[in-house]
């Protein structure tokens, strides 16, 4: 129909966001034009400004309208425990347990040969420069305990290595509240063998 | 994080479509400013476009950009058949099966007490008005088989009925390709009844 060419232009638009295909993104369209013309406002207007304001903070990679992060400007952090996690998700999740206070480094990714996305992608080698800086002294790997994120990790932890910087990786184990009876073995595999 | 207000915001608006939550929200705003912000902006551009331009076709209440759909706007339609369909979508997939060459009249939802959806709000009276306008001579009832799309439809079908318009229903029966063995003994139920 080509009366309705910004509808349409708005149906494959939604498609570009991840895990909408066609049905959803008619449904989304939809719902926007008959029951919330405000939200698509404000909606298209948070997508201009995010995508011309967001940056990437210069020491941590994570995003950020300034130059530097809030966490890397904060003199009040301790600069010498640096906390890798692949994304500024994973990242808020770690802040909001309140149990780390160092800094951070932002993967905004992970190694994934198959979607070609390799060690320049996630910059490994800032990471490495960085944690050879002399200020740091231990980096804490908190990549995903997947396949790709526990590779991540590896990789990571081999090039630190090799500079002679200390690794640490957060604790495989049982989830706290869990029963025993529903965690999978390879859990409590790792757990007995951490046991303490 | 106060300065990552723009990223927030995002988030946000995102969560206004529908099916989209908290998480949904971070994954697709995340996807947007790392992988695609080119798709940020023509998302942007699209949800103000079709925000500003599109609106309801006069006649038939479906979305268009003009004062009447193209549908509507040609002379070739049967005047004297009108379809009543709930979406733009179910309009759409009507015109796909070339199978109708009448008119249509869009309800852009469905009767449903609980939300608060009344007759007023698919345009009701409107569909009346038109039904007895003189030209239609067949209102074809094309709502879903839900319990929603069927009290529509009996709804609709009673005040049709109460100024003389005969109204018919699409045909319930056995979807085409299925193996009787799958189909649910409702189906089965009403196409054994209408049997030609």
């Amino acid at each position: 129909m080509s009366d309705t060419s910004s509808l349409d232009a708005l149906i494959q638009a939604l498609r570009r966001l991840p895990g909408v295909g066609q049905k959803s993104a008619q449904r989304m369209a939809f719902h926007l034009l008959q029951h919330d013309r405000a939200g698509a406002q404000v909606l298209s207007q948070a997508l201009a400004q995010a995508a011309g304001n967001v940056r990437h903070c210069q020491r941590c990679h994570t995003f950020t309208e300034d130059a530097l992060c809030e966490i890397c400007q904060d003199a009040g952090r301790d600069a010498t425990r640096l906390c890798v996690v692949e994304t500024p998700a994973d990242q808020a999740a770690m802040e909001r347990t309140g149990a780390f206070k160092g800094l951070y480094f932002v993967l905004m990714g992970r190694l994934s040969p198959l979607d070609g996305v390799g060690p320049r992608d996630i910059g490994v080698r800032e990471l490495i420069e960085r944690a050879s800086d002399g200020t740091v002294q231990e980096v804490i790997l908190a990549t995903s305990f997947t396949a790709e994120g526990e590779a991540t990790a590896h990789a990571i932890a081999e090039a630190l290595g090799r500079r002679g910087v200390q690794a640490t990786r957060l604790a495989r184990g049982v989830p706290v509240g869990s029963e025993l009876e529903y965690v999978d073995l390879g859990t409590i595999a790792h757990a007995l063998a951490d046991r303490r």
